[in-house]
């Protein structure tokens, strides 16, 4: 069976996902940046978003969790805010992602929004579909689209949290940062008891990053 | 200058350092014991406890971090829900701490709390003083009973958070647990920004915790 796979999602020491402040000039709030750079030290990450990696970008556990991150994915699932900066009604709106004309996913993409907007077809393979009606709804076309891969859920906290509460994610690959954002978006939090159904299968770590990785028990 | 040190903090990966529901049966709250399952597999737990280790308590980062926490410490402060499960006034009271006839501390232990209570002389060094007047004298107390050494701040949660809070923690160390208490008392909370002082200074894991090491910024 196809998984729903959460990875690579960094949180602080005191378990934010974002920051405060979140805006247009923080998109992932304020100091939240401070969450991915572990990520963009790897030369996966470069690979993936064809950027040169540096010298100092090594290989190693951070390393092969962000390469774990895309293998075996033919689908993406992400909540609205992860998509863009823009709230409400799309309007004239001509934004096509953060992520420039040619995303790093590679296939398509599902955004999970309350307001209607066209596919947006971009270069290299990615495709943005916008779901109105729900999760749920996401999951069965991102699993479609994927033909027999798993779908990956991207943020941010509020889609992960719906998605944990009604039991959908199969692996969640959390990135505990030690800093302290002080403030913003925890990502464990009014779950509910839903992480009753989870258990850590792997904890490792590198000098900047302590990987955690949660699996549903058969129960 | 000696230092106020807090070792071994444990808290699960939800951010709780004791479960919900605290009670006589439960002094950890529900779940609670298992934040410290990795310290009694540790022989440098079971050496400081006066109890034989099983041939499976290995050497290893967990334990060197165990035997890590009594090293150059010549006092501690603890809230009084650490010591015991008692509130309000002591009344007829003959509790005498969690640790037995002879405690694993072997040097004197000021305890928190609002009611006043004689000193009790222990086994084998350890004397409970009882300080009724806040944090800062305890401190002052504790510093000057450890004559040159450093001092050790147990928990409970809120305990080190008012010390925090009062910027009075040279060194934090906390051991992340990756288990989901799903509720109880976080220990990076109500902190008002007092962790903007701070900075990871160490951060390695064995397969069953992540050990972070904070420490105060020269700020």
């Amino acid at each position: 069976m196809p998984a729903l796979r959460v990875h690579n999602f960094a949180i602080s020491l005191d378990g934010y996902g974002a920051g405060p402040g979140q805006s247009l000039d923080h998109p992932l709030g304020v100091g939240g940046q401070r969450l991915h750079e572990w990520a963009f030290a790897t030369p996966s990450f470069h690979r993936q978003h064809g950027s040169p990696a540096a010298d100092d970008h090594e290989p190693g556990v951070d390393d092969d969790f962000v390469a774990h991150g895309v293998a075996g994915i033919g689908a993406t699932i992400m909540g609205r805010n992860m998509f863009g900066p823009i709230r409400g009604d799309w309007g004239e709106s001509d934004w096509t992602g953060w992520w420039g004309d040619d995303p790093p996913f590679h296939h398509p993409v599902f955004v999970l929004t309350h307001h209607p907007h066209d596919p947006i077809p971009m270069a290299g393979g990615t495709t943005f579909h916008f779901v109105t009606d729900g999760i749920e709804s996401a999951l069965e076309q991102a699993f479609a689209a994927a033909d027999g891969k798993d779908v990956r859920l991207g943020g941010g906290v509020s889609t992960i949290q719906q998605s944990l509460r009604a039991g959908l994610v199969d692996e969640l690959h959390v990135a505990i940062v030690p800093v302290l954002l002080g403030g913003g978006e925890r990502l464990f939090d009014q779950l509910d008891g839903a992480m009753d159904r989870y258990e850590c299968v792997e904890l490792v770590s590198s000098a900047q990053v302590a990987h955690v990785r949660l699996a549903r028990t058969g129960q």
